[in-house]
């Protein structure tokens, strides 16, 4: 049989082990380009810096500002500055804050169909749309990667979604999504790649494409992707960048882990109701619904055709008089196409509020609903409380739904509206100019001086595994805990990102709001909890700043895969009860001992943990050889240091690559000449 | 002699007293328009409901969402629907959030030459700029006039300030008020109308006539205005309302207190250095000094001329690299037209942030610079941490030196730019259809329901003034204490303006973090305070917050004006040291008495205070006999409940105005008819 695109380019990729692997095993990839926002890049970049690799030895490398950008304290502005003169030095280049959502830009300036991508947000495999394996991570695997290492990733799955037939006018590339998390769910991705193919694939643009493998991270999934085809070609002459195609197409007889078909033409808009993105209804199921708040944008939906749809809705009406309707778009080249065209024109003048061209509104960065509020919205996640009100209801719809929803006030089945639907999805021109607004790397990175605002505190380590762990219970929690509430985000707490010291006075305290005192009180302690600790959100920080606080074990019935990596990283202990039971037999402020444990993990996985009263704990710990080795080390960054210039595969990785990537890290950007030329030349 | 033209409109208002009043004394003038915001509109809006009045007795009341519309929380919305429903039910028009700035869409869509407004908001003698006597007050006061009670003012000083001359290329309405501002510092207007005429006049359009009375707020004057003359009828036509035009000039023999004269022709660009809008020095006196944040926007300058003249700088450039810049346009008007003419797609091409037609950064609501930064704005302040970044160093400049300054990255005086001047400072035509965006009041307010959210509590009230008063002291503080010590602002506490329980938790904490808690705990208490208390913003929550902890009085060795109105206003008893040494002998936590506060206080001025070990002070109380009986009831809000029905000056002056008024309150916005002609038919 033969390979799937996804396998080809893994293939391509693959740095270890040999052959073809089987999914679940551990393997390593080369990576080609990395991204990162400035919400997880100042950590991810005082990672790299702690590396001592003098310049980024990706393909390329891209900063973006996108998250933090209301700026109601100095510390946005001050990572900006940060993010923009690290860039300058070590080879990195730097879209400026309002040139775009990290992801939208990624696809229109950057994206190389058939190469990897690894950035540290969860929605990098929106360039899927453009035939890239886009693959979201924390911010140290990215780091990691800039320093030429390989990413490790358990072999996905892949899945064929075979699409047919042709969507009805009003019916979007989100409803496809939509039905996919309706059939699915939430979890119904996880370690799966979707790849998507059949003839259904040209009634899809390229931005379309990438609103799908956007959401995609909705269902759990490792990543999508999308052929490369003639479609792709059109969308990268438009922008200037047909020399960054390549046909990349599954072969005929490519073999699937598993099968999927979609027939395009019987979808019907969609929605998904509060508070998961997978309860999704037929918008005709809950039409009537009167809404407070409308909202189109977010990495998803804020592509020329997203805002296009809503102008030719709202054209000479007003947004009703009961909702709020903001408009976000998810770059300046889309802001500048809609400006030249009269489409923003329309906008504004229908009374739609326009935000700047950035996250805004989808990581609760402004534009909270009232309270109770109903918000309709075209975004990617609905979670409780993540637009910042507490006890809003979010709907996720396509911009169709959303725009003629917003005319009526009421949820609204697009095919009712009376006018015809609109059937240019893209421009005839993109504005291709980026000159002045991606900065490209200093040509002398020595004069470059990387400035340091207060916010931004240096990068805590910790040493080595010690030889023997005593420590108190310092918090004992049940089942299901989230990294929302091991470290939670939000506009207040968003800012202190590059402030370990700071952030960690927030570690729990929607759970206890004692525990960051403790914790330090203590000199440090073990986290005790049930089963599936640390669901949720990707985020680093829910390990790194709990590590700051000197946490060094969390004992539980079991762990969230993206957290325990988070765990291993940061150098504590993900322990699992080999007998669930005693996690009954543990208070908070007991003190347990684990004597040798550098001894007891290397003979692993069993582990004993000593507690009062003589009792005696089983614990286990299972890992890889290379994950018990960054255990042992105090985390991924002593790890990699330690083996700086031996023979280990970081840097055999790091040289392997390391011709192809000086060419784009040394890049010269040359005014006027357009840039994706300069990146692939 | 002659009247000036401010005298002719106070002659045409005046309530009391009879004949022509002298500078300093007591006046009472009817209301015509008010306006409010969104942050001291909540608070207002409550005031009125407790009146009981079923719809407001003005001419014309606009409601105006401006200032919280980062919406980081559930507060900011709840806020909007609150204001909405009331405007609705009460008779007020309601401009949504997104329509635009109050002083602004006011000037754009209501002002009337000769007519009175009372807004509360400091900026609102912009409508000064069409010939209007546009005056700013506390939330209270604004809640009485809307309720058809007259306002009172000491009897200004009117100076006329001659203009001679035309101004050379480059040199802005901005630079006329920069160079009043140089000459006569920030307090140099205190207690002073500005009345602008002279052949120099004609060089200035409304929108630049509305800079120069706007920023008249920063000379502390009580407003400013030019007279109604063609380029108001060429303005007003524009705005398709003609039939408001009225003629108004100053006699020409007429009386002025002072005069002033500037000759245009030879100003120069001017800059206000940090951290006071009076520290005025030549452009060219501080040129090259490097930026970090350029700012275009505000109430002071955000009409079409001023983005204007930003994309005509800026046009096929970019804003320079180490420069954020952002541009906030007035009004949905202004904002419109510009996306229509193509000057918004130079400025979003440019890689200008394009920000809400809001506030914003002006007071605070976002774009913090970094730590340190310095931001050249155009707004009206630049006090020491306005900008949310404690350390920052701002500049306040026209947009002409602002745009040529963001393309060079340096201070730059713009007569150096090498293209030439753009000469169109108005377009053709304006935007003027209003509907669905400034909403009318309903037909039927019976049938429309208040929405309150969880931040929005009930206004508290303090009873009559006790017959004995005792209470310990909560705090003593020096001189200079000013209403930012009191009561912060900021965007984080921002929000809790229409909850007075919430916003009291941040009383005095900048000074002394336990004061709230140990307000309440003592069941309230006295402030003991040196010279000049209560200086700065007129915000009135610096009085009706320590009034809901508790605060009876405050002894001082003197008072700020404005404050000191805003005590009376809330039932504070403002008491002056007769022996300013006493200020020494009393300490924290000391009980003090006054007995038979209420017949000393009618008997006044003079109160004696007794302190421990029988010590007596003597303090001072001198109030006008009004100021008295607002004491004596405990409030405005309980003095204007008891005469309710009365013949007092506050019901008397309301009958006066009822015939008028209920034909605007009772409006019935038709769509497709110009607003204007609603209002003023």
């Amino acid at each position: 049989m033969g390979d799937s695109l996804t396998m080809k380019i893994l293939r391509e990729h693959l740095v270890s082990p040999a052959g073809s692997p089987q999914p679940g095993q551990e393997i390593l990839i080369r990576v080609d380009h990395t991204l990162t926002q400035d919400a997880t890049g100042t950590m991810a970049y005082l990672q790299f810096e702690a590396m001592g690799v003098p310049r980024v030895r990706t393909r390329l490398s891209v900063s973006y500002v996108d998250h933090n950008m209301l700026q109601t304290g100095y510390e946005n502005m001050d990572d900006h500055v940060f993010l923009q003169t690290f860039a300058a030095k070590y080879g990195i280049y730097f879209s400026r804050p309002g040139n775009g959502i990290c992801h939208q830009v990624h696809l229109e300036r950057f994206s190389e169909p058939g190469k990897v991508l690894l950035g540290s947000d969860s929605h990098t495999p929106t360039a899927g749309g453009a035939g890239m394996l886009a693959i979201g991570a924390g911010g140290l695997d990215v780091a990691v990667a800039m320093a030429g290492g390989p990413f490790g990733l358990p072999m996905p799955r892949i899945v064929g979604v075979r699409l047919i037939g042709k969507r009805q006018p009003w019916v979007a590339a989100k409803d496809v999504i939509l039905e996919m998390l309706r059939r699915l769910t939430v979890k119904g991705g996880v370690g799966k790649v979707f790849e998507y193919h059949g003839p259904g694939i040209r009634d899809l643009t390229v931005p379309e494409r990438a609103t799908i493998c956007n959401m995609g991270a909705e269902l759990g999934a490792t990543t999508s992707i999308f052929p490369s085809d003639d479609i792709t070609r059109a969308f990268l002459r438009k922008q200037g960048r047909e020399a960054a195609w390549r046909e990349l197409l599954p072969d005929e007889d490519a073999h699937y882990d598993e099968l999927m078909e979609i027939d395009l033409s019987t979808l019907e808009p969609l929605v998904a109701q509060p508070h998961m993105p997978d309860r999704v209804v037929p918008v005709q199921a809950v039409a009537g619904l009167a809404l407070d708040q409308v909202c189109i944008g977010s990495c998803t939906n804020s592509s020329y055709h997203d805002l296009a749809i809503a102008a030719h809705v709202l054209r000479g009406q007003r947004v009703a008089p009961n909702v709020q309707m903001t408009l976000t778009p998810g770059s300046r080249q889309v802001f500048a196409t809609i400006a030249k065209n009269g489409i923003l024109a329309d906008l504004i003048a229908a009374g739609a509020r326009i935000l700047e061209a950035a996250c805004g509104p989808c990581i609760g960065m402004g534009q909270a609903p009232k309270s109770g509020g109903v918000s309709l919205r075209t975004f990617n996640r609905n979670f409780e409380g993540r637009s910042g009100t507490p006890d809003a209801k979010v709907y996720l719809c396509s911009p169709e739904t959303a725009a003629v929803s917003a005319l009526y006030g009421v949820l609204t089945d697009p095919r009712t509206y009376p006018g015809g639907y609109v059937t240019e999805r893209e421009p005839d021109v993109y504005d291709t100019d980026d000159e002045g607004m991606i900065l490209p790397p200093a040509p002398d990175p020595e004069r470059i001086e990387i400035v340091r605002g207060p916010n931004i505190k240096p990068l805590p380590v910790r040493g080595p595994l010690e030889e023997t762990l005593q420590a108190k219970v310092l918090l004992k929690v049940g089942d299901n805990i989230t990294t929302d509430h091991i470290m939670p985000a939000g506009s207040k707490i968003l800012p202190l990102r590059s402030n370990i010291p700071a952030i960690s006075e927030y570690v729990f305290v929607r759970i206890d709001p004692g525990f960051p005192q403790r914790a330090k009180q203590a000199g440090g302690g073990i986290i005790v909890a049930g089963a599936n600790y640390g669901q949720g959100s990707s985020r680093e920080h829910a390990a790194l700043a709990p590590m700051y606080l000197g946490v060094k074990a969390v004992i539980a019935k079991s762990f969230a895969r993206i957290h325990r990596q988070n765990l291993i990283n940061f150098g504590i202990l993900p322990l699992v009860f080999a007998n669930p039971s005693d996690y009954d037999a543990i208070a908070q402020d007991d003190m347990l001992t684990i004597e040798h444990v550098r001894d007891q993990l290397r003979q692993g996985p069993d582990l004993t943990v000593s507690a009062p009263g003589g009792r005696v704990i089983r614990v286990r710990c299972e890992v890889s050889d290379r994950q018990r080795e960054i255990l042992l080390s105090g985390g991924l960054l002593n790890h990699v240091r330690q083996h700086q210039g031996s023979e280990h595969a970081t840097q055999a990785a790091a040289s392997h690559l390391a011709s192809a990537t000086m060419v784009a890290s040394n890049g010269q950007f040359r005014p006027g000449k357009p840039l994706a030329e300069e990146v692939h030349a």
